[in-house]
């Protein structure tokens, strides 16, 4: 009988991929979405650069063209019946968690944003662990963290635990986090109350600790425009990485924050599929909740700049890096090294960003070069803009 | 001019206490409830063992004792407008924050009890850093979380930081936390929350983590019966200590749950008072969130059981001891020391947990006791009780 999978953000831009991925290879498939990203979209006025077919559209699409059924269920995780329903209805053996708000600048936009981030990540998962202890306790939660939580401490980040000796006793404690910004606090909150809720239920639960994902076309998404997922630039959605290549194909400057001398940590979206399934496969016991760091690379983001823009002028593309005022709270330069050797261990094989990687995604987002909005990648939210417009001001909110 | 406080939860057993204690000092106090924990007692279908007046009451007769002025706000701190509002036309020097659903029990009731304290806790604290950054960026936020965040690690508990060496590298880290319920869980959020927004926007914070408070009648609730703060002894509301004094005076035995070799903090509400002022007369720095352990003594439970018991007896209590299932997940024997020198450095003068001050306790609370009810006190409240009464009776929520 073929292994259940519930994917929670089905229709979001990893979500959607690997409802594909899991389906491709034979696993029955229910994905569910609130369909709040493009809600998100429209509220501030923004666009993924390729066009996006709905989400029933891409299910009907998938099951004409591999005849395979990827079930849909349109809800909002936050409602406890809703999600308490689905789970029982659904009996999934793998449980993947994509469903929260995932933009830090979204989060720091005003009070109402932070507030509604925290407040929809935390009750979502809460939600999740309530429903899989009452109906499915065997089920293994992948639960979508970010490399973001730990911040950047000045000592190597370790995969989710620190062994300690502290006045000549020794422990193995959560590695302390501290993360920049509300969206990356409301995962923080998430990490600890799945550890708790797998340590007190003996749920099994997995935390992908992941770093920034590049890449549209997986094999899956490459089968017919419908079924490709989503590729933001903008300062809201976008990844520092899909700004610069925007930028690029647009021929307008690529914008670095601050010194950009900033690391993050990086990982191909087909390395997403294969760390999912690596883990789907080798499932975290029960009562263990697992920490991966899910990454391949690590650069500047001044040498990513450098990068695109080397390849970029290459293809022809007019490209140059200026910098702007960074418009976060954040060291600009700083320690950072973090171990990411679990997933290894476990096979994976890692695509990494080289000159034809990235060649083949300028290539791929050319043909919608002319649909790039300059405007929507200039940095608008700042760490503390909503507070000094308001200072400045003295309006009353 | 007065220095002005805030005080959130100031209907509450410590909030109240506070109150008069920084008014009878010279400040200008005011309180902000939303009367929560009354409907709560209420919802349990428990009350204080000493009779409480009404919250106008209290501050009707403290006017009309000491001619001192307490403003009072009744409101919900979770609603950004209402907070706002009172951030901005009070304009205090000093906030103190206990408005937050206190027990760990009550949020390990079921699902919605543990959905609404995360929420709850974690709204009210995001939306006084915002109304405090927009409204009054220099003010001093002392916040009480719990020496409950930390958990039981094998290692010393430092006071909020950890000092790790790694690989050869260094760094002053958050102490890592490992909490025992959904409601320590949320102090954990916020003091996440609390860093970042100190961190970013230069606020002021001090993190009290506190151990059990135990003790009545300060000088100010002396005063008068309308005056005086709450007893709770039931499995929620109650602590440990309450419990023991309780059924000492009604003359039933003290329920220990487990082996009783749980170790936990104390301190007497003379030093949770002397605590908050010390805080309060020694802001923490602009951008600083400063973590002080505030308790005084450590006890194992049944050690605390036992003294509770011969002073019990010397006062002609029958007093015996009793072990009971423990509800609660949680280790029953492990290492514990925490450090707590800040506040001594600051000037801490402990009271502790006298065999006189147990035997004016039990004395305080003689005359309630035929009002103790028995049922109250024993523990319903599961750590996996909703769960597995669901798995048993195979309920459909």
């Amino acid at each position: 009988m073929a292994k259940r999978m519930l994917i929670l953000g089905g229709d979001g831009y990893l979500g959607w991929p690997t409802a594909m991925h899991f389906s491709q290879r034979g696993w029955d498939v229910a994905v569910v979405d609130n369909l709040s990203k493009r809600r998100w979209e429209a509220e501030i006025g923004i666009q993924p650069l390729i066009p996006l077919a709905p989400l029933e559209r891409r299910v009907h699409t998938w099951r004409r063209l591999t005849g395979k059924v990827i079930a849909s269920h349109q809800g909002d995780i936050t409602e406890e019946e809703f999600l308490d329903a689905v789970v029982r209805n659904e009996q999934p053996d793998t449980i993947v968690h994509y469903g929260e708000q995932p933009s830090a600048p979204f989060s720091m936009r005003d009070q109402q944003h932070a507030v509604f981030t925290q407040v929809n990540n935390v009750v979502g998962t809460l939600n999740l662990v309530f429903a899989v202890y009452r109906h499915c306790p065997q089920a293994h939660i992948i639960k979508l963290g970010t490399m973001g939580e730990y911040g950047t401490p000045n000592i190597d980040i370790e995969e989710g635990y620190l062994s300690i000796e502290h006045k000549g006793r020794k422990d193995i404690l959560p590695f302390p986090k501290q993360p920049g910004s509300f969206y990356h606090l409301s995962k923080v909150h998430d990490s600890h109350n799945l550890m708790f809720a797998a340590r007190i239920w003996a749920l099994r639960v997995t935390d992908l600790n992941q770093g920034v994902v590049y890449g549209v076309f997986t094999p899956e998404a490459s089968l017919h425009p419908d079924l490709v997922t989503s590729f933001h630039y903008d300062e809201t959605f976008g990844t520092v990485i899909n700004r610069f290549l925007a930028q690029a194909v647009r021929g307008i400057p690529l914008t670095v924050y601050g010194q950009g001398k900033q690391q993050r940590s990086f990982l191909n979206i087909l390395d997403t599929l294969q760390c999912v399934e690596l883990a789907a496969n080798n499932p975290a016991k029960a009562g263990e909740f697992r920490v991966f760091n899910q990454f391949t690379e690590q650069f500047q983001v001044l040498e990513l700049a450098q990068k695109v823009a080397r390849v970029g002028r290459s293809l022809g593309f007019k490209t140059e890096i200026v910098q702007v005022p960074n418009p976060r709270i954040e060291a600009e330069s700083h320690y950072y090294n973090a171990v990411h050797s679990n997933l290894l261990d476990l096979g994976l094989q890692p695509h990494l960003l080289t000159h034809q990687v990235l060649a083949q995604m300028l290539g791929e987002i050319r043909p919608f070069a002319k649909d790039v909005v300059e405007d929507w990648v200039w940095p608008r939210t700042n760490w503390n803009g909503e507070i000094r417009t308001n200072l400045l001001t003295g309006s009353q909110p």
